[in-house]
């Protein structure tokens, strides 16, 4: 007998730095690069139901990659999704949307995939739809994620920095991830390449947040409002680089609020995806 | 700076059906099979220190995989271990401490290796101690982790069933792992690939005790004390599976309780190990 309903966990990801690997094949196409998980994240309830329907904090609301998911999984389900966190800004949340409800479908329709399969629907869901090109993979991990190569298992290959820390955010608006892709994928993946290549070097904490700064000081993507924010903490002392993709500014430690900011807080989180 | 002092947290791991890998290289030897992480485990906190040093639970101990771990790494520090689990009963610690002890050393003693170097460090100091071969790779991973080729990265290769789970275990006794190895490899490799192979047609939480039950019956690798709460829960309708290699037997739900007995009580963790 199936449950009636499973509930599962995703965190947030930010990326700090990344290379656009486009190929015919969904599965092949993501992105390289390096970006952490955290502790705020979504929530996302599945039930089996006579028709989809996606909530997102109660709203009834399109959501590309869930919508994805569940039809490549051949399910119709209620979607209940909660999040802390502002969507279109930087915390791959179409991605964590998608693979918590393709973690809940499994379970509560008892479908005998395996997490890669399922990794591998709600990438390829995040990709169809536009909205991400590697959050998937790192969310389904945790930490502070290397993306090696691009795509979904078995393509895909991972590492990570073993870390923690605290995190500091703060979100001024949403950025579009397909217009910015289109701009200059070319620019952004020899900048994400090189930055990857430094970190790589020498994987620590310390030197990803210098990755991510140089990338962001790179490729040129920070808004007027990010640029006042880097500016401000570095001319404090501190280190900050900007959430690709969102008008997003994170920091560890006490960075942000040290530049007398208010920023939201939270932590590198160890642990990825899971159901509850 | 270093910082002074690192914690590291690493789940217990409970094989339930395996299939050895010998080859002359400690990195590519290892086991195929199935088994999940524990919300039981260990701790492990390193120290710079003047001379190496181990204690577990407070006294002064030779853990081989742990000294095999420093030593790779080319540390001296004093290493302190607490774990509520009984050691060589089939949890996979001999693995949990040496991967705790490098995730632990890398931290305090900056030395920049990624998550999949330490991963390495700490297989092959579990290999050659001879103490374990597919614990460290499970509790680095975390859930219920399928193994489908031995070994560390990049030679292993994993995949997970998402689920949750409480379980129940009983330990009765040790099992010496070496010992048990030698007397029949080819016949536990037999029956290991075979239960491996009819889990992975049916990848679920269900499917890999029944599994593990039938691993146990082929090998017959059960002690008499085993081999009678196995029968005593499977007469009360239940279903439980020997833990390799210990004196131990595991069941999920409440079937070792509900036979009578008095089990300890955790839950399969999601997030394997991690830097606190």
């Amino acid at each position: 007998m199936p449950e009636p309903v499973a509930r599962a966990v995703v965190p947030g990801h930010v990326t700090g730095l990344f290379a656009v690997h486009q190929t015919d094949d969904p599965v092949r196409t993501g992105s390289r690069g390096a970006g952490f998980t955290m502790t705020d994240g979504v929530t996302v309830t599945v039930r089996p139901n006579d028709e989809r329907k996606v909530l997102v904090d109660g709203e009834p609301t399109t959501v590309g990659s869930v919508q994805r998911v569940l039809e490549d999984l051949g399910v119709t389900a209620r979607v209940e999704i909660e999040t802390d966190l502002p969507i279109g800004t930087g915390f791959g949340l179409s991605g964590g949307m998608g693979l918590g409800t393709a973690f809940g479908a499994n379970a509560v329709f008892d479908l005998g995939q395996t997490t890669t399969d399922l990794i591998r629907v709600a990438h390829v869901a995040d990709v169809e739809a536009g909205t991400g090109l590697g959050d998937v993979v790192a969310q389904a991990r945790g930490g502070l994620v290397l993306r090696l190569e691009a795509g979904a298992p078995p393509h895909g290959r991972l590492d990570g920095i073993e870390t923690t820390a605290r995190v500091e955010y703060l979100t001024r608006g949403e950025l579009s991830t397909p217009t910015v892709l289109n701009e200059r994928p070319a620019e952004i993946t020899r900048a994400g390449n090189q930055a990857l290549e430094t970190l790589l070097a020498d994987p620590t904490r310390d030197r990803f947040l210098e990755a991510a700064q140089e990338f962001t000081a790179d490729v040129g993507l920070a808004t007027e409002s990010v640029r006042t924010i880097l500016e401000t903490v570095e001319a404090n002392g501190g280190q900050a680089a900007m959430a690709m993709l969102g008008e997003t500014v994170f920091a560890f430690d006490h960075d942000l609020s040290d530049a007398g900011y208010d920023p939201q807080v939270a932590a590198i989180d160890p642990c990825g995806a899971s159901l509850e």
